[in-house]
């Protein structure tokens, strides 16, 4: 039986395991949906190279992925979303989503006092991607961006689980800005989220606190929507990760975010 | 000098003022796009209408929009995008978007118990469609649905300002449902938005309410972005609404709506 369109997967890309958090939110969102996952662990962290790097890579992966058949293109990382996003948005014949316009755009949605404040990798904050895109949308708005770099490594080696520890981390990274005036937060890496309900918390729940990933998902399905390629029904749904090296490491990670995950997970070389 | 794709209006059109709201939204969020309403209050309202009669009305009204030059079309009445957002999509070489789609993926988001009631007309509440799109993206939801019939009167008489008043009715039309399971609940009509403090309060703040014009709003981001249609500055503008009748009664509850809104109105015979 000849596979259409509607049925193929939805590809997601991520430097590392990061992704899966977008993941996690488009499964929920978006249950009749298969995804196939491609995680650049071999040259993983993007955040320490250069942008012509990075759009290389995310070319080559996107092209690989395309050539594996998926329906739509959800480039999960904001690095790679800030280097790559408008030449693949060119150079593919496919839907293609960033994590960064829906997180911005989300921030415009839920602001009162049009200021945000973001969360992010250094790289990320240097590439002014949040800002631009924010600002690109409505004039309006005044931007400030902070690098938090102890956040990944908290979240990755699972520390994040211990109160103490992230407690100080976050008080660390985010003290100086305890007292911003911004009245929306967008967690600007999709490792953030893991650490949404603390940052929150820091903030005396008084901020909106913008989940990227959760955003992605809900632009997913708007774009799929809108092409006419949203897959209203089918179950038990088996997702399919592709990654460039060793997956032990990986899948530790995913049993700890994703626990009830559908998956196979297959070594390649790329 | 020639006029660029993304320098025209959107195209914005309901049975009368309600798509007012979802305007209101639409200029919040995207303060550098400039507006084309058209409110067709000389057949106003589509709920007692049959299907083929507001198919027919709004694919007229769409071809006359478009023949204004508009950039995209977004239909801000859910009777009128129940009825023929597909016809619509088809017809026309400009995107499309109805208020419904957007709302349900917003409760998809937000839920986290998968039960959601819909508030809407009898007419919406009839043709299921809340409920047909929700679960045509993610079959595990449940999805009840109440007519509220007092909630447009109480609206547009601007009787809504006087708490006894809308308190009266609030709890007369909602007392039914007042413990329902759903955590989630949609305006599924343009003028609810107006009620939402009050719904919302109805409910002691425990119910997540989707305001489906907010939500189109962020949708027409999302698609003008994809399309790469977003309009990226200009200030200082004046929109635009068409009337097929006789413009007071509009004007007189647009000023209270939006006493801000920089427009000028003309009537015109469709």
């Amino acid at each position: 039986m000849k596979k259409t369109l509607m049925d193929k997967p939805i590809g997601v890309m991520d430097s590392g395991v990061g992704g899966m958090t977008v993941v996690k939110e488009i499964v929920r969102q978006l249950p009749h949906e298969k995804i196939l996952y491609f995680g650049d662990i071999s040259r993983c962290p993007y955040g320490e190279k250069s942008q012509e790097e990075v759009r290389d890579y995310t070319v080559q992966i996107a092209d690989y992925l395309v050539g594996k058949g998926i329906k739509m293109l959800v480039i999960a990382c904001n690095t790679a979303t800030a280097a790559a996003l408008e030449i693949l948005k060119e150079r593919l014949d496919i839907p293609v989503l960033g994590v960064i316009q829906p997180g911005a755009r989300s921030a415009i949605q839920n602001s009162r006092n049009k200021k945000v404040l973001v969360l992010a990798t250094s790289g990320t904050v240097k590439s002014n991607a949040y800002s631009d895109a924010i600002i690109g949308i409505n004039s309006g708005f005044s931007v400030s961006s902070l690098a938090c770099p102890k956040f990944v490594p908290l979240v990755e080696q699972l520390r994040y689980k211990d109160d103490v520890v992230s407690g100080i981390i976050i008080h660390q990274s985010l003290k100086k800005h305890r007292h911003t005036d911004a009245d929306t937060i967008i967690l600007g890496c999709t490792h953030y989220p893991l650490l949404k309900a603390d940052i929150r918390n820091y903030f005396n729940n008084e901020k909106k606190v913008i989940d990227s990933g959760y955003e992605t998902a809900r632009e997913t399905s708007t774009i799929l929507n809108y092409n006419n390629l949203l897959r209203t029904s089918g179950e038990s749904i088996v997702h399919t990760i592709l990654i460039n090296g060793d997956s032990s490491r990986f899948e530790y990670v995913l049993r700890d975010w994703l626990p009830e995950l559908e998956y196979k997970i297959q070594e390649i070389e790329l």
